[in-house]
């Protein structure tokens, strides 16, 4: 609890920006308040990302890839790049899920070309290095870009704040890295399930203490990413993925219930009901091979789908992409529907089958 | 046509133990027919491998991996290995998804403690490489094995035969080894969709090839791994698994009517009624990530489900092992249900953890 406060007393030195701009009404917020638009509101994962230019110059200036996500000023800087090409209804904080680990201690590197690596931890004694006392610090430098971004942004976008899920970002602080099937950390789950509890006590904990002052700061709604969701069988998926996530859903909506919250259990498409209504987020975000008809009934139950178009098809273009576009516009009509991708863009994306996309769905939607 | 025909001349020419025993009525083939046993018919995949000491003992006398596949005395000692140690219902026949397009000609090789590796073909124009006439030899080392299999199982135990499905044999032919989003063949398959069908189609002709000469000279059951079903978009998942797969069945179905057939869409549990209505198979394994809840729905209609125990879960053991076999068995009882695992046996599995869960599925269930 100490610790938490802590982190709180950084909060409420962080510029807040929210006040003056509660009058505002973005549309990309009307979905939540149960109002279907068209076109949908869109904005696309990681729109802020390699396939750019200007992302890739940035980036070079600013070195490391955590560099750029702990410095306000860059990581505010290419949040913006793909709203001034392409004017998405929303923004997404450019920063990483790591970040939170990072920020407890376990220091996290991200190799050229490589994925994250972080010093493994797999047994209970490991999370002696982890401690939340200290972490407000570099959770401050991300409120600042999120403060700095709702400054800079135009008035009638949104700004999406997150964190990864507890289940997913534990999976990467026990495997080290990114991994297959998430082997090591249902293992722990599974061997010694009161101390992998422990681990995901602190990462809920860690990302009660670190949401708000994003919301602070200036989110107008946050994602929880929850990538490997879909490793889990359905008893544990319940554990560490609907649990911890209902226990961050609830301590945000205590303090801030204005401010929808879209969960991601990437790979759970056969859940997302249950997870909906265990978790009592406001929106859930459908992977790329969830059906059209989960995501209707979903959104028919009063909650927003968001989603769904292949990543990879975005790559290839042509008339098979503006095709599936249609196919989705025309599922989700009249419908609580944000559009989005199923999962990231690339890094091969020729930026402009983006903005194909985006006057599909803007003549079509 | 004529590459069919001279694989069918090859596939007559294997003994056939067929007719000699189809008399016996093996517990294992009774779902298929409607009845709910209890206990459940059980195996579990990947049940000859090398979690097993008499396993590894059999493969370092083979060679490399594709030697003991080849070899169809030492393939059919693998395959018993289990039968003897536990007495499941049913074995499955020792090989490789890879053998078919190793038998096509694009040679497979497994480097030790890697998974596979195959020179990638990424465009029509290597698929000139691949040719059906030349696969009935290695084909025909397969059924041989199989013929022994059936010769030398206990009479009461069934017999499965299998192939991969199409779409997963092209994940692997396309990206040369195996990978964590397919998008090499998603990309493709996006990029050029009339070229990567006839991949599809030279895998679909091959599997209706090979498969009739595993009944021929004794399975009893078939299934059909679809490893990588999950990664695909609803749209991409109906051309790339559903209509693949509802051709072979329907080959299958022509020729053998009393041969059941199971799919494994792995990581489509949203879209397994839909897998089920659109294939025609006759049963359905279902991985770790299915709820148990979408399995009851699946045997309520008729179909037989095959599942779903984490085989992670088979490496920790203890008193969680036994509390979640429990949960399945109370959820399948009076189904049409087959005990197995969601996915198969790891290495790192003690041979006396799948005791005790045989115990305790023949005991409770």
């Amino acid at each position: 609890m100490k610790d938490v406060t802590a982190v709180q007393d950084l909060t409420a030195k962080t510029t807040s920006s929210r006040v003056s701009d509660t009058s505002v009404s973005r549309r990309f917020l009307k979905p939540f308040a149960g109002e279907s638009l068209s076109p949908p509101p869109m904005w696309l994962m990681r729109q802020a990302g390699r396939y750019l230019p200007e992302y890739r110059a940035t980036r070079k200036e600013a070195g490391s890839f955590l560099d750029l996500c702990y410095n306000p000023k860059l990581a505010a800087e290419v949040t913006l790049q793909p709203i001034r090409r392409y004017g998405f209804d929303a923004s997404i904080l450019f920063s990483d899920i790591l970040v939170v680990p990072d920020a407890l201690g376990q220091r996290v590197t991200f190799a050229e070309g490589e994925g994250p690596r972080l010093q493994p931890i797999r047994e209970v004694a490991g999370l002696a290095r982890l401690s939340l006392s200290n972490a407000g610090e570099k959770f401050a430098i991300v409120w600042e870009t999120v403060a700095r971004l709702r400054q800079d942004l135009p008035k009638d976008t949104a700004l999406i704040g997150f964190c990864g899920a507890p289940w997913t970002v534990a999976t990467y602080m026990v495997e080290g890295q990114g991994s297959s099937d998430q082997g090591e950390a249902r293992g722990w789950a599974y061997r010694d399930p009161a101390g992998f509890a422990q681990l995901i006590d602190i990462l809920t904990d860690a990302s009660i203490a670190y949401l708000p002052g994003q919301i602070k700061a200036g989110a107008d709604v946050i994602q929880i990413f929850d990538s490997w969701a879909g490793s889990l069988a359905e008893n544990q998926f319940q554990q560490w993925v609907v649990l911890p996530t209902a226990r961050i859903v609830a301590a945000l909506k205590a303090a801030h219930p204005e401010v929808p919250i879209i969960g991601f259990p990437k790979g759970a498409a056969a859940q997302l009901q249950h997870f909906v209504a265990g978790t009592n987020v406001d929106g859930v975000s459908c992977d790329t091979s969830c059906p059209l008809g989960v995501m209707q009934a979903v959104a028919a139950r009063g909650t927003v789908a968001q989603g769904n178009l292949d990543p990879l098809l975005l790559v290839a273009g042509g008339a098979a992409l503006d095709r599936r576009v249609d196919e989705i516009l025309d599922a989700m009509t009249g419908k609580r529907f944000i559009f989005n991708l199923g999962h990231g863009i690339v890094p091969e994306t020729p930026p402009e089958h983006v903005a194909q996309l985006v006057n599909r769905v803007r003549r079509n939607g």
